[in-house]
């Protein structure tokens, strides 16, 4: 497959999609949800034969869990499926009408971005998410999935683009790329793709990152923290730690660094410690630390580290003050939480910790579309231009100003002959 | 100076910025004004200084002109600055108040974007907009004038940061660059700087866009056409082309192309060409427009240019559609606008032209911030990331996602002893 001339006839697609109406995308979303029901055994013979080959190839028992699309994944997308349709159109919203001047009318009115390349994990149920949110937003997208998931996806692809076309969408809306080399090919795809979300490793996205002129959002690193202040509940605080630590460790919502207040932490590390041994959480921690709980001694700076498994790092502050300087320069602008039962030091570090998410007394894994009410997400972005956190439909539209004149030009505001008068209307 | 260590300075200082009320930025910006008022004398002279070196160095009187820092400017300046004062608040707005469970609620707030650096040309007046827009939304900028105005950017900053320090904020919240050679170091600072905005030549733009990790927002190009339909009237189109040709060239949302419907090219282009040399403008055009009027032949595909001058390139086409797939493909994505009076032509062009801005009959020059009502921009941008068309207070913040919650945990709501119920306030 030639992705260039393939992203070029979906650059001419676009337009069309962009111009589809809510109802007709929602017939095309509720198509999907039949035909994936319908054809469930196909998909399940499919998602079989990935399965067989990731146990041929040793692949791990907890990454086998995450190829399965059974019966419950199924209706899992499904469901994803009915609430997408239900959410309102994205599309046509006007986001400002203002008379700039008599018979001169300007609205803002929001559209799809165009052309999308998402590239995501070998997880089946994300490629019905990520290209159902994609139909439901107007835009085109490029799907290239997990090789693990090669058969399920192609499965799942051919049921998804059958459905589009089958209602009357332009075929060339929805794209699958399949092969790992493609990927390299759509990166200079600039001048047709308009966006790229790259989810997967650091490595892979810092690659992604520096190899392509099309924007990119999405996150390479998940160093999320937990800052436990000395005005905190400690009843509250274990079970929260626990949780953001060890409840999916393989997530980048997931707590990689905890701060503790100096005031409390002979109160909470060796209850804490405890039970993080419990649930077999290595500790890593500053020599201070070590003088109040076991661990595995660590440098003062030594806080860069997305560990993604059962390790947690641990280092003690002054203050708030200290804590939100440590996040902002250790951190990646990602989920950080604060356990306070003091409102203005809550109110002080969710002000001025610069992250997508900043939370109190809760865990930093509820950083996900689905737990925001977003329906779905197509991916986390932790830059800080155009969508931040997890994004969802209105992270997949911008918008265009539409004028209305009657013959205006503008040499009759340079000279002063008309005037403009800015009535918001 | 460090361009480096300077931006870590301002990575430090930007969360105070951001934590600051509307009333002290507002107090900020109403000290520049005085200050700038009570200092005039000092600004016009180092402006006679840039002045002098220009003559002195043979710049274009045209240029010359745009470097001038006079009363009128100043008023034009101290104006923009009263307009900013007036302007809600960006910052602090909620735009998503949601309960994910009972005691569980989520918030996005807009906060700004971080560090900014602009870099802009040679019209001190562009020092002042941009300053005073990045204070008023709460961002640390980065201040890179053309080295013609250097002697009056340089009175200006000092007089801004000044007024900025005198009211409390942080004095690392401005920074003037003022060697070409920042611009380079500049560029390496992905660490500390959040989003660049270039303006200047297409090449300057291009450079900066490939050269560097950071966001980039801005435009290259300004490709802008004008469509006569054939349902237009010929009383606004001659005027309308006129102006969008002529009153500014070498303004980005001048019009490069006109595509003319051939149903009506034998009534328009005559007369059209008649009015155009009275004003001096150079006519290129296909084989065909050169069949009705007097031009230079200029190939089919001979459609990419940005004249920024006096020269038209113009082309028949059968109907809008074709007018939409020439504008799409040979366009920028700045302004493009259709005169015609059938209402459902020109919603089709609007809805399929995939541009910041379209237009249904007045002239692309009114793509700007001024004459949007934003007050002032800080650029067009032609990405369709973030901010799209002129940018101005809300394109230059950003959200954060603030979650308020009583000890709650993700493990909860995967077993099902929880479950959200999702209540937008």
């Amino acid at each position: 497959m030639n992705i260039k001339e393939e992203t070029t006839k979906m650059k001419l697609a676009a337009p069309l999609l962009a111009a589809s109406t809510n109802e007709l995308r929602n017939q095309a979303l509720q198509t999907i949800a039949d035909t994936l029901r319908e054809h469930a055994d196909e998909i399940f013979a499919a998602n079989a034969a990935d399965l067989a080959a990731a146990q041929e190839n040793g692949v791990a028992p907890a990454i086998q869990k995450r190829l399965k699309f059974d019966e419950g994944k199924l209706a899992d997308v499904i469901n994803g499926i009915r609430q997408l349709i239900s959410l309102p159109d994205p599309l046509q919203n006007v986001s400002l009408s203002r008379e700039l001047d008599e018979g001169l009318t300007l609205y803002r009115v929001s559209c799809p971005i165009g052309v999308i390349g998402v590239i995501f994990e070998a997880r089946p149920d994300a490629l019905v998410q990520i290209s159902t949110l994609c139909i439901k937003s107007g835009n085109c997208a490029i799907l290239k999935g997990g090789k693990e998931t090669a058969h399920t996806n192609k499965a799942l692809f051919t049921l998804i683009q059958k459905s589009v076309i089958q209602v009357g969408l332009p075929a060339e809306c929805l794209l699958q790329a399949e092969l790992h080399n493609e990927i390299d090919e759509l990166l200079s795809c600039n001048e047709n793709v308009d966006l790229l979300i790259p989810r997967g490793s650091n490595q892979f996205v810092q690659y992604i990152m520096n190899n392509t002129k099309i924007p990119v959002m999405g996150h390479a690193d998940g160093i999320c923290h937990i800052y436990a202040d000395k005005d905190y509940d400690k009843a509250k605080a274990i079970p929260i730690i626990v949780d953001a630590k060890t409840q999916y460790t393989a997530a980048c919502n997931a707590m990689e660094t905890l701060l503790v207040s100096r005031a409390i932490a002979a109160d909470l590390l060796p209850d804490l410690a405890d039970t993080l041994l419990a649930n077999d959480v290595r500790i890593r921690g500053t020599k201070e630390v070590s003088g109040i709980i076991p661990c595995e001694v660590i440098a003062d700076d030594d806080f860069k580290n997305e560990y993604l498994d059962l390790v947690l790092a641990i280092k003690l502050v002054d203050d708030v003050d200290e804590a939100i300087a440590h996040i902002n320069h250790y951190g990646s602008h990602h989920t950080d939480s604060i356990l306070t039962e003091n409102e203005s030091t809550a109110a002080r570090f969710m002000q001025m910790v610069d992250s997508a998410g900043v939370y109190q007394n809760c865990s930093t894994r509820f950083a996900d579309g689905f737990r925001y009410g977003f329906g779905a997400e197509v991916g986390i972005s932790t830059g800080k231009i155009h969508a931040r956190g997890p994004v969802g439909l209105e992270g997949l539209v911008t918008y265009k100003y539409k004028l209305f004149g009657r013959g205006q030009i503008v040499g009759d505001y340079a000279s002063g002959k008309s005037v403009f008068h800015f009535k918001d209307l």
